[in-house]
């Protein structure tokens, strides 16, 4: 028999034995790469910009040639020129020298500021006079301000928002180096699981697990590899698993994990290879008939049968598992603060989930718990986060002020 | 001249002209149907689970028959039989008689509770003794519990989340009617602009607006259109922005919107057809120079050429219109509150948004702005999120609470 683990202790057995799992580097064009993970840092091979650049239309100056200059006392300066958008300046500074620059538009040399040209007036053909003073760099970007030559724009890990992505056209990047996405194999057990297209009749199931599965892998940036349904025979699921395993980095097979007759899973675990099944059973609710292993280094879960338990297990294990293969840098847990708007007694020595609505209050959000029977998958829909009951912790007082972690 | 309208008037002006747009229907297998948006209700047609489910290992019982039993007075039952996972039972339960029930199996008609076998003892091939009185309906599903026949299981303008999918598949449904992604015709201006993979010379600048805003486009739900780059020549953007209005839902042009001589993106709106251009800059920093037309009902944004401002104008009121096109309900804005590890000045008449990142500080989170000048596409890059900074407000100080809205 193995004993159950905490869910801390799952947790670093997860990183002791699969923490230094890495996917492969696939290049995709810049316009796929949103949503992806950084395989490597991306270093700068230019300066961005590339140029001293304005940032409004104006006087381009030597910003001491403005040193005390006022509305009662303009700063004179000789107007020796235009600089034309999108075209390298012919043009440079001498002392107490301006020259017209239009927003986006090059500095030419000698030019450290810009004065707008709300603040200066031109007096006739060649006489600009500066009714403010421009510190040094004023209303400039210089070359590599944004992006320094050969620093490092973006780092290894990182998930590409849109922001990530400008850094990336920024700096001339066409195909992006990213993480390959792990494949997920995801296989249903039980006689009386049928698929979501069958007609029910009797006591059949439909195939809840697979579909939300699939949902939490792609969510979390693996490719969910479909395995059918198989049913509660030991050797079938052998043969199935054994499958998974040539082509999926991760293996997961819902129902059969309980301690009944029924319960394959474990044995086929046992038998595809060291060092075999690792825990049996997580103090969790929802979810703890639930099952890992280590099969020559692949990780292979044995969810519960229910949906709802098999969506936690996933997510508190599975999830952090295929960011690390990723590479990705985990994302900061950032739960939200409420007032628990419920009573809720907890059960010490497992930690527990509660599904949650948020509101509005007086004075903050208050967090609502979904009503109806445990391990309905109604519950889990109408819920926008969970407030999680530590293992050891007395449970719940409405008025207590709870972390919400957000779906 | 148009007058610059607040970020509160430009959202009501969308509003007004735009929230009654709408995309079609489309049907995707369910497979595909993650992260999409529900187009219509849908109803139960039929009842989830669709038979009294036992969620134990176990013996089905009419409740009534164990009430007052206890460790040390167990309640004597008859054992009529072993209903089989998978089968409807062939058994119906009389007084005083017993059923054993695995976890997922039926329970027998006359059943309304199940004991757990932990609490339970055989008596020969005839007897069961219950340690434990079961309330009624204790650890059992009824048929409907979770889904109601007929009852509305997940409504219109729903974003379809791993939870969501399971819903759909508990009810059979293997093709899902959601929202046409709106198609976002993106179009670049500029005389000194270049494609992200041309080699840059002189004053040259990479269209980095295109891509961040179809990732942006992508991350909303939309589809993206790439229709390249222009000069800045008035006839160019007219004949292109035409093209796009014929096939695209909403038009964004970047670039040519600040007042200025080359400003041509309002006078091409004018010339599409009414109404024509809404307005023309938005009190906000950044964006300011954005231009809103409604061209027989289609929107079409000139949004700023630089791209922190095409950003943050995009996100303010383009992702919100295309939320609403998609009919999907306002995520709620979930902000985290930080304290501001820095002073803002603020110029009154304008809201601002202060790029963010935040760390843990020992009594919550610490908002740290982004350092660098206003403007660069690192800063965005560094940000977790943004602090907005409202319109009339005297600014930030440190130590100030702050709602950080996360990217």
């Amino acid at each position: 028999m193995f004993t159950v683990k905490s869910v801390y202790e799952t947790k670093e057995l997860i990183g002791a034995h699969f923490g230094h799992l890495r996917t492969e580097c696939t290049a995709v064009p810049l316009a796929q790469a949103f949503g992806r993970t950084l395989f490597e840092d991306v270093l700068a091979p230019e300066n961005v910009p590339s140029f001293d650049r304005s940032m409004v239309d104006g006087y381009a100056v030597k910003a001491a040639d403005t040193f005390g200059a006022s509305e009662a006392m303009p700063a004179m300066l000789s107007f020796i020129g235009e600089v034309r958008m999108g075209e390298a300046p012919d043009i440079s500074l001498s002392d107490m020298e301006c020259a017209y620059v239009p927003t986006g538009g090059q500095l030419p040399e000698g030019a450290d500021a810009m004065v707008m040209i709300e603040y200066a007036e031109k007096l006739g053909e060649d006489m600009i006079l500066s009714y403010a003073q421009a510190a040094p760099g004023a209303h400039v970007i210089f070359a590599g301000d944004d992006i320094r030559l050969g620093r490092r724009a973006l780092e290894r890990g990182v998930l590409l928002r849109p922001q990530e992505i400008g850094v990336l056209a920024a700096l001339g990047v066409t195909e992006v180096r990213v993480a390959k996405p792990p494949r997920v194999g995801i296989l249903s057990t039980g006689d009386e699981i049928v698929p979501v297209g069958a007609a029910i009749h009797g006591t059949r199931m439909r195939d809840v697990n697979a579909s939300v599965l699939a949902a939490q892998t792609a969510e979390s940036g693996g490719e969910p590899v479909p395995f059918g349904i198989i049913p509660d025979d030991e050797d079938a699921i052998f043969e199935a698993t054994r499958k998974m395993l040539e082509t999926c980095d991760v293996c997961v097979i819902t129902g059969g994990s309980s301690v009944g007759a029924k319960d394959a899973t474990a044995r086929v675990i046992g038998r595809l290879g060291g060092p075999g099944v690792l825990l049996h059973g997580v103090a969790m609710k929802p979810g703890k008939p639930t099952i890992l292993g280590d099969v020559k280094s692949k990780p292979v879960f044995g969810l519960p049968g229910h949906p709802v338990s098999a969506f936690f297990v996933f997510r508190m294990f599975a999830v952090p598992l295929l960011h690390g293969m990723l590479g990705r840098k985990a994302p900061e847990h950032r739960p939200v603060l409420a007032r628990a708007a419920f009573d809720y007694a907890s059960r010490q020595g497992r930690e527990e989930y509660v599904p949650v609505r948020l509101s509005h209050g007086a004075d903050g959000l208050i967090a609502h718990a979904i009503h109806g029977k445990s391990g309905l998958i109604t519950t889990l829909s109408q819920a926008e986060g969970y407030v999680s009951v530590a293992r050891g912790a007395e449970g719940l007082r409405a008025g207590n002020l709870v972390e919400v972690t957000l779906f």
